[in-house]
């Protein structure tokens, strides 16, 4: 399956009082690395929209905390796909701190059409399907525009 | 000029590691005040840009911290009108915890048409002046939908 | 179990581009429903840290997202207490606009002591546990300080 | 004076359903700026406080907007010191995308030793000075860890 990886370095505002990072940021970071993983295949949201008019819409998310993050930490946040269902895509998220893993979720999109009257969930195409279940590696260094906030 | 008060509670997020509220959060409570002092008047966002076509997209804005700001603090946010010129609105925002004042500044925004050919500033009405101006004082506790977040 | 309930007004930075709320900022709400729920059973954050030394880090959460929220929305959080085990606390939270559900979820914090040497999770006091699986059901104006931002 | 460049790449959750950047994010971003122009120049704000017990509370900010900013933008934010007072320094900030300027304002942080008893601003010593007014431009490529969020 295919997957993405995005350095991020954790500013001072992502901490809070306990001097740890304050945990709805990891998901900041998961929709972030999803959308740069989205980019890394040439399947940007921007894109798809336009070309397409597919949204991505969010359905369940889910992250187990293990380790504390600081500020200043420099994480590697790896995104994989976990599985391509008819008309659902999971995006599988582990954060990494150098080798020790400091957390791990997943996010579940819809693969959905807009429509003049509304929106629908639609089967995902083959040719999207391939893209994402091909086994490559990317990096944030390899994708542009590179990830920056 | 019309005033509103609006009261808040802090939360757990809105501190960082150094313990104090972290100060970009000062302007997401200006924003809100800003529009919950649009609601008092009955000239909610929602309303103007659905009845007028008027959006007030923000200029310029400023604060000045005098006091940290901690974790269940209560503070209030006195919204007053500044400034009502011909194309633009100052409100002025002071936060108090009690009796202390810990931090003031201010949100300047255009009075502007959204039209077929883009967007424009456009003199502000004088129904809309008078409002502005009227010497009134409103609480949220007034207000509905009641600010709660 | 112990339930609280807390009404919450949508602000216009809770959204995003395609026009509701940021999935994210449903974990800013459950973060704040669990410390208004601890506030509303005697237990807030600030006091069992103080005065026994513990703290209450998250394990786990998820989230499912059954219908878009919007701007200007006023969404009630049920938090109610779903597990109570021997190290950890579970609660679930339920979003509503009105009567429709929109989205609902949970977190698993531990109860864990700061020692001189670290933190440890250590067992729930009975006395704690009673509190939590007790059968009442409180509302956010019931609790002071009243939840707010 | 000294300045530093930093590349950002604006995300989804950065806007509002204006479908531009919600306003408050311009000073997540100034803040992010800020904290890699000090460890730009080996001044980073947790080494300062290491080994010199020096922290940098912020006193004044502002910022006036000229353009809206997208989803996709890459914004290039300058940050250069405009002013080294006597317990003070001001650090200027522009918002490029390209060549256009969509925004600036500028930070004023205090130099504030924490000692026993308190916090006290003292005089920033000659050797600081030295470094912030000296005439050198960097760019976050050079700067490590390197900016990423």
């Amino acid at each position: 399956m295919r997957s993405n990886e995005l350095d991020v370095l954790i500013n001072w505002g992502d901490t809070d009082m306990a001097g740890i990072v304050y945990y709805p940021n990891y998901f900041k970071w998961f929709d972030i690395a999803g959308h740069q993983f989205f980019r890394s295949c040439q399947l940007s949201p921007l894109t798809l929209e336009k070309e397409r008019g597919v949204i991505l819409p969010m359905i369940d998310v889910r992250c187990t905390f293990e380790k504390p993050l600081y500020y200043d930490d420099v994480i590697t946040i790896e995104t994989t796909v976990s599985e391509v269902n008819r008309k659902t895509i999971k995006l599988a998220h582990e954060v990494y701190r150098g080798k020790e893993r400091t957390g791990f979720g997943y996010e579940l999109r819809g693969w959905v059409e807009k429509t003049d009257t509304g929106i629908q969930a639609v089967p995902i195409p083959d040719e999207i399907r391939r893209i994402l279940e091909e086994d490559v590696h990317t990096t944030s260094q390899e994708v542009k525009p590179m990830y920056n906030a």
